[in-house]
């Protein structure tokens, strides 16, 4: 299904086309064999930095795009569909150059080049064992130590652990609570950086997540982001637009699993007619797609508060939650359009269904997301 | 809570800050006894013709004001959330400009202006008791008689049945099918016909519908819409912007709904603690507000699709099938959060629950909405 | 559709055939002129009685029936099928008799055969206006003066509070908290007890809820019932039976609207054919016909639990809630099967729909029932 | 949790008991291992059989225990909980052997005591590629040639295609439609009868399902079942018990989540409480209760209907489609539970997930169930 979208330039219609048929060309062909391998594709990831579209948000100075996080989010829609890990690869990667870009130093700014090109590849160390949604609470330490600091402690569920290049590291320089966090950026090269074992997840097997383990790990003192104390509104600020981005995957996911579902049904015959055409199907067909919609605008909606440079954290939120839970209903009922085929590896619904779960735990679980927004409506 | 809204003039700022003010002053006093006593308020819909809110699509030439839909049904949604049947009246009679807006020849086109303004109210006469959604199947029918048509038939379920000006009656002049429909406009001094007894409603009761029997009423031959059998197209296309009012409709009252349930859970306490504290309302009230935004935000963009000139028809279905919805759980919702307090009538959230029903059934039940999407999707 | 039920005894078909009977003569052609008066049919609840169906749990010395809760609840679904009020009615009559028949003294007891007989009609005063959910916080106060209490307070949503005959009221005879409530049995005629006008109520309008006012109403010291602080135990052990109560009369509500439903979506047709042929709408009325016998089920497995003398609180408490929330979906779309019609109060969907609400709210809200669940489960 | 079970015999009770015992102790220590290398545990049904659970609804003379199938679907459930492939593939082979159960031949039933016994396992070969739902229009055909029966087709979907003993064969041996269906018995040595490759199916890989190719596969003719022309009916017939079957799965499947994510939700800190103390997710687990209670009722329900000799079909699929759809939402909302560490595979919850969806698909799609209910809903 073609969908028929308003952008805001011919730019952005051009940027669509071409992450389209980059995402046919590149992506689509290659996501099977690297699911089933649970192998990262960094070679693509290198492909897409070369074409401009890690660091789309980021100023043309540093070698972004300057686009709007409307036309941002749709690139990671298209790609989404396609191959969610690398999606979400580029989600992330492009949260992980957000504290550099929007805190950072004149001098930390001359690596947003090299990491907004792809050379460099990012990791987010936020989230801890423990820890899991109550980030203020983390327990990783920094400690200060002549001209660097020694990091010790255990992040979780870290994307690109194995793979990146460089990783922002929430930890705690001070006491308790929110103020007590500051947010460094590490190389790989780390002394005492410990990427651990992949964990065996039930889907986007091709973007390993593992935990971090860092054992007296030498951080120079200058690749301290935004000062002393700043880790936890750097943390908050980044997390509103990482939201967006997984509802814009989420999006994506849905839209493809939505799509091949009706290809299927369109072709599929049972008693002697297109199972498309049995309204008990069809009608949940036009609800899947109906909430797509809904999920895109919504998306698309809180993007623009971003960009107009309104608040827009409880819409993205909103979009975060909304989209996400759409996602794991349209892909449940995909597989149920395609009844036994859809439940082996031969069509790729089931591994839609598999990929969808993630979407709503991470960046916040949609429990997170719903205490986000009743706190809003609280307070009025 | 206040709508952040992203508007595309400063035009629209100021029409939407009119429409605010106007339906707190004028709209919000009266609408409690006018549901009460099921009395039409005429004065109410004369003083939104003066005040311009009456043909806000329609062209500045006609008397209109030119507006996108995009602003057009963020009015709606603004009145629908003060009195839901004056936002009903305003979409049904800005419908009822359409067909001579749209295919009147320029003799027709004279009447526009006090269509536009509010002196003359408008009524659709499309539905049948036995037609229901199969609009192609109507059997009112029009003869030929010297320089006029006598019409035969019976309307149903017609909005402003009894305080209309002029009607636009759907009939037969033709044989069977889509083809042989034309469209008619009647005054109301029309020899034979007849509005009915109004309908006992469950809600909506301040704007009745009744049935219209037409027995051999005499309508001029000039005022044949659009050429003899074009009503089938002209009824069509209307349709899809009449859905958009209904979506805009049921966000503005799903909104009002829970802007009174968060105020009366933020004052309401149990337990010791205001309700809207505990998280098991909290996170209900979060999902209301995140389904309303959704909402809107499809409604609004599938309204940009038709003010760009782009097909919309399948997205302003997916709009009202998916708002409408929307606003039935939400004021199911909204009335639980009262308990006992929502059930009676000294809180207008049972009026808001009556009222929503009525909105999955006009202009096109849901059922017919998700007809017309799983047809769309079969199609390809 | 007739419902195959399995019944523990020959006596027990017996008396769902005489309540079918009973309920077709005596109450279905009664129910649409008393709602739309608001009248409480006192004459009916009063053939009730003499054929034995007001105290068909209690022993047969009080004059009851000694039926097991499976067998009474079956007899309230299909009183609750023809008029909703006269269920609750039954429902909260036999209510009103427990904390005599399960805590009363011999000397009270003598009561029963005429509360259970039906001359006398009785009424349950336990909410607050303020306590709402919160029953341990009441502060009806009753003060020992000589021998009697003087009572002072004001009860709410008392059903029959205009036209009970006797009043269990739950106050604080003691200090703060569940220990320092007890339970008095009042007659109508208590100097001091003044019951308020009728809430105007969405629906359920033929069995008025209004507050009742004691004012040092005088209450003999021997009407107190199983010692003072005894209130909150009788209070918190019938809950459990009440509930049980509302579960049915949610079932019976609920096959009533899919019964109208599916007899009108046989009828009608469109597009050529009984719409009830048409996928979407079958299929919707497929998932409506699972949930009533799920519900059913629920409830009756939750009755044998306390036939069985087993502990069923938690059981009764996803009954109410399952069941209620059962109701208000299958209401909502019998409505919409129904379309147009559905919204007059020519059919009586609307009618079942605005009756449904209440169910979610009374005897607990279905928010109470899922705090009982929850804390269930979190205690192991 | 503990599920409080009323039962109908003490014999019934030490079965259950015994089933739990054995669940324990058999069961759960392999049901990983088994799952991550997809083998099927030929020795663990052996273990079952031993212990009477492969034949348990069946007469005593022929090995069977003659047990109600409310109580059957009990171990069913106990077995389900502890490892889904299992407990399916005890429905599997119980289906199995109804066809010569219930209309074998005297001669034919002398099989009974080693089938019942668990030494033969059996496969039921009903579906086909093409055919999917529609099983009236099978194709695979049976030709007589002298004392026996060519066989040519393909079966799709077959539990235990590599493993079976016997072979239930639904082929056509007359023309088309329904009455064209007979139903042979072969053995697995059977010339021509090629079990494929197994399917890679997201879940319940322990139970692999595969083709069965027959090119011209011979069965001796005293393997006709019933009689030529007796297929259809048989299969239809077992469809309904299988139904029932995969009910109870899916509430063990589901009760199996819900424990395991309130043991956790207890024991997992954030904020420093318990999570299961944050009523937002101690209202979504008293959902999934409530949920699995009614859904065990629905489904013990429609079994007493068939112990009682009643017509049960249809109680059978709204059993089959509630409680398959609520594992569904269960096994999700698990996950949802766990956050990130319902994910991996070090928690059972996302093998859960993946399970829950297939007993959506089987024995009818949730689809046809719809469909069942539907025309019994027609037809009145």
């Amino acid at each position: 299904m073609t969908v028929d979208r308003i952008l805001p330039t011919d730019e952005a219609r051009d940027l669509l086309e071409l992450t389209t048929e980059l995402a046919d060309r590149e992506l689509a062909p290659k996501v099977v064999e690297h699911e089933q391998r649970a192998e990262f594709p960094r070679e693509v990831l290198r492909t897409l930095g070369r074409a401009g579209l890690l660091g789309l948000p980021y100023p043309e100075e540093y070698g972004g795009a300057a686009q709007p996080y409307e036309v941002y989010l749709q690139v990671l829609e298209i790609l989404a569909g396609r191959w969610l890990a690398v999606a979400e690869a580029v989600s992330v990667h492009t949260l992980s150059c957000y504290p550099v870009a929007a805190y950072g130093s004149e001098e930390q700014r001359k690596l947003l080049p090299d990491m907004i090109g792809g050379e460099l590849l990012g990791a987010y160390c936020l989230s801890e064992p423990q820890g899991g949604s109550d980030a203020a609470a983390l327990t990783t330490r920094a400690v200060r130590d002549g001209d660097g600091y020694l990091v010790t402690g255990t992040k979780a569920w870290i994307t690109h652990a194995q793979v990146a290049d460089f990783y922002n590291i929430f930890c705690r320089t001070g006491g308790p609570g929110p103020k007590g966090i500051s947010c460094l950026l590490a190389d790989r090269a780390t002394p005492g950086l410990h990427p651990q074992a992949a964990e065996r997840t039930m889907g986007l097997r091709s973007s390993p997540v593992a935990q971090v383990v860092f054992d007296e790990a030498r951080v120079p003192a200058d690749r301290l982001i935004g000062g002393d104390g700043a880790g936890f509104t750097i943390a908050m600020s980044a997390l509103d637009s990482g939201r967006l981005g997984i509802a814009a995957c989420a999006v994506g996911l849905a839209q493809a699993a939505l799509d091949y579902a009706v290809d299927y049904a369109r072709q599929r015959e049972q008693f002697g007619r297109s199972i498309i055409d049995f309204q008990g199907l069809g009608f949940t067909l036009a609800d899947l797609a109906t909430q797509i919609s809904a999920a895109r605008a919504l998306t698309l909606s809180a993007a623009r508060l971003r960009d107009a440079g309104r608040p827009y954290s409880i819409e993205a939120a909103k979009a975060k939650l909304f989209a996400t839970d759409v996602a794991m209903r349209v892909t449940i009922d995909a597989v149920q359009v395609l009844g036994g085929a859809g439940y082996v590896a031969d069509h790729p619904v089931e591994r839609y269904l598999r990929e969808a779960k993630v979407l709503q735990i991470v960046e916040g679980t949609n429990q997170i997301q719903r205490l986000v927004i009743s706190r809003a409506l609280a307070k009025g």
